[in-house]
């Protein structure tokens, strides 16, 4: 529908995920009035991000160099490793200020339909780093859902005979939400973990 | 709150329309887990068209050469021209297949709030294609807003000296819309535009 090379860059803003047909086109429109340098950024940013960012070697998180920045931080407590799926988790839980010890990224959750078993995740990777004995706490922090559930009580089973402390995210109601438009699975969890308010 | 290249990414994207900070940071972790030649090729798309594309000479439609493809197309009829607001209405007008006439593309709207007035507009370059007398229709097609009908208007009484034929697009019901949820202009609208059913 569109000359040539316009086309081509709907067609492949059109590939980025959330970016439908609509949006990749007024993407492209918004670069063509946009100021070249602008978009030379962008596509050095595009171009950077590929060619720099490896993996941290230990905890599997996104890192310019060997090890991420929190591997590399020697006050981050070595005795507890907090376990996501992806480390857009690991920004997550940074955001929240709450947690002083190291991460293991397992680079998603088991999942049979999607064919994503144990031996796709970073699992190995976690046993070796627990085999010194340094780690003595496990927060099992996959997402609350079927796979990320899935996930945390195989690795629950796992890690047993090894005597740490293993522990799971707490479910329940969201802070600021509503207690009338919470889903029964949800309001059922709050309800079990409930906690005795010491007034 | 990432590591340097990977927040400099979502920066970039952010500024896009419509990206906002979730979906920036989606599509850089989408990005860092693509294939490298996907990303190459999403770049090239970016700068190549900055480096190819420019307006058409004559009507100021998104072309790569100093015609776009209408004004080239000697199959197009020269006597009827319709008048919008942005390229992309290029676009949204073709693909109705509705129209074998050319275009001018003003560049924007009328809006004294965002201070765009005539002389911003491509209106002394649609005013030099009507000198030759080739012309003999004129439809106008801006956006059915404040800035569009205002637009339409200053083109329909500038034009007025000239003998044109002047139109504008019927405003009324989207088809397969609701008449329930039809605002109250549209409705208004359908009303006065109301055609005889010559059955």
């Amino acid at each position: 529908m569109y000359e040539g090379v316009v086309q081509d860059l709907i067609d492949e803003l059109g590939r980025l995920p959330g970016v439908g047909p609509k949006s990749a086109q007024r993407i492209a429109f918004h670069i063509l009035q946009a100021d070249p340098t602008d978009v030379r950024r962008l596509a050095h940013a595009l171009t950077e991000v590929k060619e720099k960012v490896r993996f941290c070697t230990v905890c599997g998180n996104v890192s310019e160099a060997d090890l991420c920045r929190v591997c590399q931080d020697a006050r981050r407590d070595p005795s507890l490793i907090c376990v996501v799926e992806e480390p857009k988790d690991v920004v997550a839980v940074e955001r929240t200020r709450e947690f002083r010890g190291r991460y293991h990224v397992l680079g998603g959750a088991i999942s049979p339909i999607e064919g994503v078993g144990p031996d796709d995740l970073r699992i190995r990777e976690l046993m070796q780093r627990l085999a010194d004995g340094t780690v003595t706490e496990l927060i099992l922090a996959t997402d609350p859902n079927l796979e990320g559930e899935a996930t945390a009580t195989y690795l629950a089973r796992l890690l047993k005979p090894m005597g740490l402390k293993v522990t799971r995210l707490a479910s329940g109601l969201p802070v600021g939400g509503d207690l009338e438009y919470a889903d029964e699975v949800t309001l059922g969890r709050a309800f079990e973990g409930r906690r005795l308010l010491d007034v």
